[in-house]
């Protein structure tokens, strides 16, 4: 499930009925939220990370407000079995800083963490580290070397060195605490890191974004890969591409899963779920109707929000191949429906959005999972206070009387739940390779 | 209280009778650790922090085992009043980062949140971000970059820009939330911070370690001073000095608070205080033979640690005026005590001990208080699962019972406890005199 900025995916879920005043500053809506999704056994929260402000804060919230990894702490401490998985820089941060603090909340969490290795090279970020954006390539590297610095301070406390005996007196067996001395041409770093294994020995590695460079570092480190796609056959190709990078890089192609976005709009009827859609756009439409004419090949205005497409306008109508979410628009707007409920069925929204009742998203999600387009979804929930429970209380049950979700979690740690393998410091395979 | 390595200050603590035995790594017993010390109405917790591993790990555990922020949003969760204190280093952190997770942590901890400012210079830290040792006047100009460019990212975020009105659909005042736009030699950045004001506005400043550069630090900018010190004397002047420092910074001296390390040896007798001490010394104290020697004049060889002084020894000894702890050394050997003996009465020890029944420590307090040399004590608890109970039954009741403690929180903040003032940005009064 994605976790943002304490309301929910829509703009104005701040402003509905019963969310805290205090949303985004609220730890114990966090933790509340976080454990409705763990009673839905959702595998892992995701949350993304921006180190800027990104958004005129005017009239909505910032993408997030508050520190990634410490709000999984809150997180950790509230809740037993749900993963845990956040966005951290490889660009602006230091390995040893990430590498301290991910094992430190990967022990918190007793084996639920896991890293989403992402460069930035956003010029607002860079310029609270005072810096430029780094250039792609030299981004690419650095995140090469962040990730292998980190995995060998995961490792450098021997993952049997921790002896803590009271009788002997012996605490720790210091010849399998050993220094990493790995020097980049962007980082180094000497170690060892003082920190024991976790239940699941060291976080989790994410990936997340395309590219040829994305794909390299996916088939060498992810186990798990947030993926933005629009349709089956987009879904799949990424995912096979994701496997032949694994199978590339020498490893099993059954140790990288990949998880598509998914944004549903519940509703008892679909009456329901395109008003709650409506009232939590409000006044983000007008300014969205010209980019849906162009998704349609028309020159649409503001002044038409409340009237559907002429019939004139529906045969001319073509769906714009530079857009893969056209065709869903286009299919909405023959239905009949204004324009403004045209877009209140999200078809410029970041992911697919499957709108009604909770069987529509659960046929949404079998289908793409029973074409092995994805091995699972990260679901953007609209208004965490309700949504929430929502999909845990509507969607969820028809996944499992389907045979499509489990209903309890199998194991403990966040690797268990993936069903990918051990793995303590570098991956054993890799380290030749990456000399 | 200092809050170190998740056992307590004695090197023999994780060997203890009843300490769980992944201590180090156990989140549950640092929360009840820290509820223990709330109960006691401690006015704050303090971490530090060391970047590396710091000792020979085969028979002791190191200062620190997790990070310390991480902890923190822990034990913040798990607590309603006290403060929270830790180190974060100048020289290997972003001034964006560490902002960001001060800040977020004194919102979760509804404004209990203190940093220690600190530079580092161990060389092993400094090999674990790639780098070396950075020279005494860089560091500290480093530092001084870091605190200003810190304060003004939380003040960024104006402190009533949050409007979050959702019936006219105002998140916030844009105008309110500006940019800092500060580039030092060391470090920059941009921002605004997008995180709103806690109950105290901003994280407390504190200090530690002296010099004159510590002194300046600590009269520009901290609440707090964490101090180490052996003699009343010595305290006065430590305070005094740093009372003359806020006023030449154009501060009010009650601005800034003194706190002392003491490190209680606490038990039903003398004996009995001294016994405990001998178990978790062990293997220590021998080591320790030589060093006690210099500190009174005499050579002294491990053959002789059950051995008390000779007459002959006890005239020739002399206390070495070049450590301010040899004076104590002297009076315990005077005593007739064992070299084994005198060494657990903590004569080598980083801060005094004072040996004995609660009233032996709560003399100690009282009398330091009342001579000026101190605004109140870092307490170093020996061994966190009983000891922390140990001194909040047996010496908060009789400090109470003078009048010299509260008998609970006044106020819910930690500016409250430490009694200084709301703050929230830079210090105006110093914005110009930086320039």
């Amino acid at each position: 499930m994605h976790f943002g900025n304490g309301y929910g995916s829509q703009p104005h879920a701040w402003r509905m009925p019963g969310v805290p005043r205090g949303g985004a500053t609220d730890f114990d809506a966090q933790v509340r939220y976080a454990q409705a999704a763990e009673r839905g056994k959702f595998d892992f929260l995701f949350l993304p990370d921006f180190l800027g402000l990104d958004t005129d804060i005017s009239h909505h919230p910032s993408m997030l407000t508050l520190e990634p990894l410490l709000t999984l702490a809150a997180v950790a401490r509230g809740t037993e079995r749900i993963g845990l998985v956040t966005t951290a820089s490889t660009t602006f941060n230091e390995p040893y800083n990430l590498a301290r603090m991910f094992k430190t909340l990967d022990v918190m969490s007793h084996g639920r963490m896991g890293w989403n290795v992402v460069p930035t090279s956003d010029p607002t970020s860079a310029a609270n580290f005072g810096k430029a954006p780094m250039q792609r390539q030299e981004k690419y590297e650095r995140l090469h070397e962040m990730v292998q610095l980190v995995q060998s301070l995961w490792g450098s406390w021997g993952e049997d060195a921790w002896i803590h005996d009271p009788a002997s007196g012996r605490y720790a067996d210091a010849s399998k605490i050993q220094p990493v001395n790995l020097q980049g041409r962007h980082v180094a770093t000497r170690g060892p890191l003082p920190i024991p294994p976790s239940e699941q020995g060291q976080p989790v590695i994410f990936q997340a974004g395309g590219g040829d460079y994305g794909l390299q570092v996916a088939g060498q480190y992810a186990s798990g890969v947030i993926g933005a796609t629009f349709s089956i056959d987009d879904a799949r190709a990424q995912r096979t591409a994701l496997r032949r990078a694994a199978q590339a890089a020498g490893r099993d192609p059954d140790e990288i899963k990949f998880f598509a976005g998914v944004m549903p709009a519940l509703g008892a009827t679909k009456r329901e779920a395109i008003d709650r859609r409506l009232q939590l756009g409000q006044d983000i439409f007008p300014s969205r109707v010209p980019y849906l004419g162009q998704m349609l090949g028309l020159r649409l205005s503001e002044s038409r929000l409340e009237e559907p497409l002429t019939e004139q306008e529906l045969q001319m109508a073509r769906a714009n191949p530079g857009d893969p979410r056209s065709a869903t628009a286009l299919k909405v707007a023959r239905e009949g429906w204004t324009i403004r409920e045209i877009l209140a069925h999200g078809v410029i929204d970041y992911h697919p959005t499957p709108v009604g009742p909770a069987e529509v998203t659960a046929d949404h999600m079998q289908e793409w999972f029973e074409a092995g387009a994805v091995d699972g979804f990260w679901v953007s929930i609209d208004v965490f206070e309700d949504g929430i429970d929502a999909f845990v209380d509507g969607v969820i049950p028809i996944l499992q009387e389907r045979g499509l979700f489990h209903t309890d979690y199998e194991g403990t740690t966040l690797r268990d739940h993936l069903g990918v393998p051990h793995q303590y410091g570098l991956d054993a395979r890799l380290a030749g390779a990456e000399g």
